[in-house]
């Protein structure tokens, strides 16, 4: 019988955090519209306003610079786009460039048609490879329009960093223009929209301890930006017509607030945990195979292959034993399906691949119960194999 | 000095409800994804799928054809789209007619270029001429696309009720598709898709009590459908993509569910109320002029212009006064505008006019204030015209 449950799959959605929480309660009872006029109206503008700042500060940008949105899939689609402007002149980009293991939000291509959506290889490490990039960006015919290139700064289901602000020089150079994912990054390591010269950053608040249904589309300036997606009543400065998410902005802003305070406190502590966990297992199942584990990665995620158990399998198994974990991302409703990021590694994708990605409630406790599940199930996994 | 607020901006933001508002803090605890396979995931999925009968009821359509979207401005660019499928075949639109009334998020086209969208007058009534609809009809040229009509079914500044029934049997003789944009009639009038003879409807969950940040696009089937606006994931069966708004979406189910088991009584109360305070009005200002008295429209909403009286400094002044109200629609951000609803009237917009809406926790107390708070007004509008 499962008594506790242990969540592991902060990478899809961290549970709410006590500061958004608490935000978002005291929020509730605002009654104004932000666009209004009027003192409950201003109240409202007042408290969106203090988010912008926070939100912001998440990536070291100017508040000015932060639409809000629905969350970063909106976000991505508002920015994947031909139709640019750089003050009132209009701007063409003719082709998108996406690594291959980019979220489904970005791999999708926003307003690009297919024929205008490339993949970029990425090693076998998991990681771009920037000697693709530049061959295609060499290759990229500018007559016809500029190149965007979009590249997450952290993946969501291996955790490995990726190359950013090498491929921004190398986009910059070729004066193409940078997206950069930033989802699975803030709160995880610092960063910093300059730092990284990126043109454009997309956030999602429900993955930093804030609610779902709100994310930024964050910008280097003012001046170059994308045509709206959602039109109408003029909100954020037109780039993102309809009544603002009060609550959720002044969530999301509480915890990006909560996120900078921690200040890489809880990264430590969550990254010794995550490395007794796959010690753990190794010492459980010596041919766990680890992926990333010898390249750069955020400290809160483990994905693994335990040979012989099939990601829905494995899901599963974990599920009934009491651990929430995650095959790939979550993003596709209830699919199952195979992890493009293991076959961008070029490796097979039949072998199936778990997610255990932890967060700031995490326990060490949270942490033996997973490893004893892991340690049932591959012993199970085992047992099976010998009786075929 | 104003001890206490008299919230008169129903049409513009709705106080969030108990209902909305109990649902949501208890369902800011759900930690899960509703797209992940695990128990978590799995509890925020039977959220989401009560949520979506619960608004489904609302108009009176299958929950199947519920798609949750960040709101109502979202729900027309969504459907607002040469690029519709009838199953798995292309059907292409060709041009948008939409009423001179309707909302800004209607009004932008959505996915169509300004040279696709055409606006069609209304009567001094402010309300759509059907013989110019029918024109309209007769002279498009179907050899190019279908039409696409968008008309909304009460007006969000004067209330007054459009002919959709009407309208949509116009339509539909000439093979075009109906949108009914919903929002300020749900909860206020009853609604039934069917019985509208609407191809799409769109809703929004802050006009009815619920959280701002959520609304629908709901269709009358499955069948015929739009190209997406917001690609990913493919959450919402691949129609809107993003990771849920879980608490926002239970928020909004509360209030519709509270919506349609109050079943008109607050309607009647209200209609009594608003009636109350035209008469106090004509009898302080004989001169008041209110717009749609005599015309079908909801018992929330009163639209008036006091000769002499500009829209900026009425609205400031009842804000000082205590009495928040619009000038308008709220929705172009802090733009105090001319009203553009007028002025389809074939009313001189800069005579101005001023919206009091109001809702189910309106009380005969802020009748009296508002009352209180328009004699002052006016007395001073008078003294000020003897003075000049």
């Amino acid at each position: 019988m499962v008594v506790s449950r242990v969540y592991m799959d902060w990478n899809a959605t961290a549970p709410l955090g006590e500061p958004a929480r608490l935000a978002m309660i005291d929020a509730l009872t605002v009654p104004g519209n932000a666009s209004s006029v009027h003192a409950e109206g201003r109240t409202a503008r007042a408290g969106i306003d203090k988010a912008r700042r926070q939100v912001a500060a998440l990536v070291a940008a100017e508040p000015a610079n932060v639409i809000f949105t629905s969350g970063a899939t909106e976000a991505a689609n508002h920015v994947l786009t031909p139709d640019f402007r750089m003050g009132r002149s209009p701007l063409l980009v003719s082709h998108l460039y996406v690594s291959a293991i980019e979220h489904p939000a970005v791999r999708e291509g926003g307003r690009f048609t297919p024929e205008q959506v490339s993949e970029l290889a990425v090693t076998r490490q998991g990681i771009l490879d920037l000697q693709v990039l530049e061959a295609a960006l060499a290759a990229h015919d500018r007559a016809e329009g500029l190149p965007l290139v979009a590249l997450m700064l952290v993946n969501n289901e291996t955790g490995i960093l990726q190359p950013v602000a090498e491929a921004a020089r190398l986009v910059h150079r070729y004066g193409g223009l940078m997206i950069v994912d930033a989802v699975q990054a803030v709160g995880r390591i610092p960063v910093d929209i300059a730092e990284l010269d990126a043109d454009f950053m997309m956030v999602s608040s429900h993955k930093i301890g804030g609610p779902k249904g709100v994310g930024a589309l964050i910008s280097r300036g003012a001046a170059l930006m994308p045509a709206a997606l959602i039109r109408g009543g003029g909100q954020e400065k037109g780039h993102r017509s309809g009544t603002e998410n009060f609550h959720g902005i002044i969530g999301f802003g509480a915890a990006a607030d909560a996120a900078l305070e921690d200040n890489g406190a809880n990264r430590l502590r969550l990254e010794g945990m995550r490395d007794a966990l796959e010690a753990g297992m190794t010492a459980v199942a010596p041919d766990v195979i680890i992926h990333g584990r010898d390249v750069e990665r955020v400290g809160n995620t483990c994905f693994f292959t335990l040979p012989g158990l099939k990601s829905e399998t494995g899901q599963i198994a974990f599920d009934i034993e009491g651990v929430a974990l995650s095959a790939g991302s979550a993003c596709s409703s209830g699919k199952v399906g195979q992890s493009h990021v293991l076959t961008a590694m070029g490796l097979d994708a039949d072998l199936g691949a778990l997610r255990m990605s932890i967060g700031p409630t995490t326990t060490s406790a949270d942490i033996d119960a997973a490893l004893a599940a892991f340690k049932r199930i591959s012993g199970r996994r085992r047992s099976a194999g010998e009786a075929a």
